[in-house]
């Protein structure tokens, strides 16, 4: 842990917009003195649309000493992606739980070298087979995120919260993420939530400062 | 299937490199007048670092006719990420086996829709279970990848030729990636590879225009 994230929780903004010339206007409209408790994430559209060589010095150029995580969802060559993405400075970056053992062992190793938070998001596994994954393979990630897809959200898959208190000591901290809303955020904390991670219902909300506000009242 | 790959089988250079200045020294070594066997692939880091938007132009610029392939590895979004894709100029794009099924069944409707050739890779994936996935959702894609990735191939992971055989029938095409050399090339094409996905053996090669030429005797 980069000791970044010691007073948990947090509210972290995921920007799945994938065009760079969009994200600067959702930008222009948040407060550039954030609050602390405000991570930011660049979502996986966004990073393969854009490239984070490009959207990192644009999100740095605005905020430049907030907490920004790079959805990398690495399937292969773990090591790689972790070193272009702190090149560009990042301060954590995400690998797939989907991922074979041999790529998330080396991608949390390289975010240790590098001095980089690692996270990994349990998106699209089972969480029994995921857990298995980490024990067997001595992995203690940063974060881990529990994590239902927008499209498995459309097609009526279910919250998986639940999993929250399976995952405790898996991670040093628990992430959140897939159809949070100010109703069901209390959830998610009640049952150990330490990151809450919203896109679009802030981002495609009228006013995107004032809908943050009302999350991180959630939270102080 | 575009009707564009009726004549396999096909060598397919996969370009892993993550910087766009390196990739643009390694098209000036490759003829821009191409065997029509030669397919190229955008591959996953390459996508991360510098962007689809800006990667595409540059390869066009010197492969106007090239088949070209957006290896997005995608686990989330499926049509989001076909769509700029396809914006942005590729003939085939590709999904991960790992997805959640309503992650791959969108992404190969949208790759139909836009006229694209759908993709989807194994790498990570128990085949068995692969298999499974797209029977059940009754998703045929124009092409299946057999993927032993980069970081499994350095572990130790024996190369999964034998699943070709198995394969057969689920996508009109099946390709192969991961430690392929002049070697074994044959050994793929006698269990049924139509596709053969090289990498570092040609762009690491003194001269790679040589090296696609040696890989092209084996399949012309």
């Amino acid at each position: 842990m980069n000791n970044l994230l010691t007073n948990p929780p947090y509210l972290q903004l995921a920007i799945d917009l994938p065009d760079l010339m969009q994200v600067g206007k959702l930008l222009a409209k948040i407060n550039s003195n954030h609050s602390r408790k405000l991570l930011l994430e660049m979502g996986t559209p966004l990073i393969k649309n854009e490239g984070i060589k490009n959207v990192v010095p644009v999100i740095r150029n605005r905020f430049p000493e907030i907490y920004l995580i790079s959805d990398l969802k690495t399937l292969d060559v773990g090591r790689l992606e972790v070193e272009f993405s702190v090149k560009s400075g990042v301060d954590a970056c995400v690998v797939s739980g989907l991922a074979p053992q041999a790529t998330i062992k080396d991608f949390v190793k390289a975010c240790k070298e590098f001095g980089v938070d690692s996270w990994v998001d349990s998106l699209g596994t089972n969480i029994d087979n995921f857990m298995n994954k980490l024990k067997t393979s001595g992995i203690r990630p940063d974060v881990v995120i529990i994590h239902r897809g927008i499209d498995e959200e459309l097609s009526g898959v279910q919250s998986p919260w639940e999993n929250i208190k399976k995952l405790q000591g898996y991670a040093h901290l628990i992430a959140v993420a897939g159809g949070l809303t100010l109703n069901n955020v209390n959830q998610a904390l009640l049952n150990g939530a330490n990151i809450l991670i919203i896109g679009r219902a802030i981002y495609q909300a009228e006013n995107p400062q004032d809908k943050i506000n009302e999350f991180l009242a959630k939270i102080d």
